[in-house]
């Protein structure tokens, strides 16, 4: 078998299920009980929480959520329900998550204003474009660090520095495609978004980081839990399993990373020799996503050829619906290439024989396929 | 150690702990993703659900979530925003969960109007009372089935029969501390709450159950999913855990509640020697809480006495914050008894010898702090 679908989900690293067993096995006390067990499980969540902190590098309170799906919805609809009064216009991009569409939906149902920023030719977002955008109003910018389809990397650094100079206005980051691949820093981002199973945690965990001074309302209410901002009862072994699983993935990320690259390079040459084929993934996308476009084959199509052979790559991403891909429309303003595009996602894992025989077989399923 | 907060939450049978384990490593694919691994994790989610609604005998919608604070503020919050044109009045009971009232308070905060239904001196709701308070403007019912800190067995039954008379009404029920220990007819019921980790399966994983017909507005919004009420990645191993963990709890159910029965009556025989001490759970609990409270012992110093016995009982509810149990107080209508309640909860891995080991312990704690 050949996954080269590690963006849609990643399989689990057996030393984060290892220590998943442990924590199921040894910390049964429900982390709010006052006694003993519950004091345990919570002390031994502090300890996950503090070591998350460590690891990226960052002092904003980390609230636990079911993924990124939840984290993104506490975060738009907890600072549009927080700050109505200030103002309802929210800026997004073009290249967002259905967990980012789906309550900007919402709340434009709910009187709320949503503005699109626009993308150089390149893909990236304009900052001058999103300057002009911000008005009196403006109360959330949202814009993924990593598209996960394209895998375009926008400039979240310059972003946060620009929604900084309003201090009515929080800027959010779903970096749920970006946590555990590269590095970046999240000092000037009010919230950030992450899942643990994108980066070879368990699934039904992760985080929205939040700024210790920024309050929201919470989307789920209830008693207590480890923050003021989502009750329920805790989970300390989905939550002991992710800080492991986000040790393991920066362990040795560079070699990591330019071993992705490496193969990404090698694939991106060998797809190149197909006249039909197009590349959207441009030099702003981080390698671990090869988006592309073949015109004239449906990518369900190529996507069920290759299954075939045993190989596994993505129409779109997991969660979106619709015929067409958004993103990749956004980017090439080709809608030929938006109807016909797939995704090839790398990991660490991901091996030169497995690229090989990808090659070969896509190189099967391309002449069989364009020919009929 | 003697474990008695089984209320709080439950130890992970083995068995669905192997469960879980099996899924995340032979079902990789997101459940989201065209390609057969996908697919396969997706079936699997189906025949859960099909094992599910079996087992609860119910032709209900089954919707996955994180757990019962999600269920309950999904189904409380989507029915409110979802029919607030059509009314603004909730009824409940004074003997909920802190994830029922969270929500309704956010909503009381928004414009709407709850109101209490009476007990009678049972603890039992005053149907008729309830009867009284539906009006053309009442658009939800949430009553517990069975209420987490005494264990007071609601007619639900019969207050759906009552609610069915209003179409325009929907009656939901926090089983949570229900599904597992008692079977209960929930045909006419609309919308069931539940968490796996309270009857022996893992914490991160729990339903509601929506009658088909209904539409309500989501909490979290985004692609698509298992269903249209709850976006994001399902989770294959937790939710066939779940099924897995349902069914062992279902097995000789009738043995293990006779069991417990008979441990709930020889505990409550050999407490009721004590002068000081009142047993509030009543005949209309179920055998699995016992509350009781100690005239001037403070719960914490006796939770804290037993804990130096290794033995692990609770105050209040796990999640509930304050000095004073409100549903104790609700039922006894006295404040001392409120500010000194304290539960057991017992479970069908209860022995006799641990109840005896208890009854010792606590006579030592007893005789200890009530001479202090």
């Amino acid at each position: 078998m050949v996954y080269l679908d590690y963006s849609a989900t990643t399989p689990v690293n057996t030393e984060v299920l290892d220590t998943y067993n442990k924590v199921v096995l040894n910390y049964i006390g429900n982390p709010n009980s006052l006694h003993r067990l519950g004091v345990e499980s919570k002390n031994l969540i502090d300890e996950a929480t503090a070591q998350i902190k460590h690891l990226l590098k960052t002092n904003k309170e980390v609230i636990y959520t079911s993924g990124s799906s939840e984290s993104n919805n506490l975060v738009i609809k907890g600072i549009c329900n927080k700050y109505k009064n200030r103002g309802n216009h929210i800026i997004t991009s073009p290249f967002e998550h259905s967990s980012i569409y789906g309550p900007l939906n919402y709340l434009m149902d709910n009187g709320f204003e949503i503005d699109f920023v626009n993308l150089d030719s390149n893909g990236m977002v304009d900052l001058n474009h999103l300057k002009s955008l911000i008005k009196e109003t403006t109360i959330l910018v949202s814009i993924a660090s990593v598209n996960s389809e394209i895998g375009l990397l926008q400039p979240i650094k310059e972003i946060g520095d620009i929604v900084k100079e309003y201090p009515k206005c929080y800027f959010h980051s779903d970096m749920t495609q970006s946590i555990g691949k590269i590095d970046l820093d999240i000092s000037n981002i009010d919230f950030v978004s992450f899942s643990a199973h994108k980066f070879y945690g368990l699934k039904g965990i992760g985080c929205l980081l939040k700024n210790e001074n920024i309050i929201i309302e919470p989307l789920i209410h209830g008693g207590k839990s480890t923050t003021n901002y989502r009750s329920g009862t805790p989970i300390p072994a989905l939550i002991v399993s992710m800080a492991k699983a986000l040790r393991l993935i920066y362990e040795n990320s560079n070699i990591k990373y330019n071993n992705i690259l490496e193969l990404n390079k090698y694939l991106k040459s060998k797809l190149s020799n197909y006249d039909k084929l197009y590349i959207n993934s441009n030099d702003n996308c981080i390698p671990h996503i090869l988006n592309i476009s073949i015109i004239g084959i449906k990518p369900e199509t190529m996507l069920h050829a290759l299954e075939r052979y045993d190989i596994f790559v993505s129409t779109q991403s997991a969660c979106s619906t619709g015929d067409m891909s958004k993103a990749v429309l956004a980017l090439t303003n080709d809608q030929r290439r938006a109807e016909s595009s797939m995704r090839i996602s790398l990991s660490y894992l991901t091996t030169k024989e497995e690229i090989d025989y990808f090659i070969d077989s896509f190189d099967k399923c391309y002449k069989e396929l364009i020919w009929k």
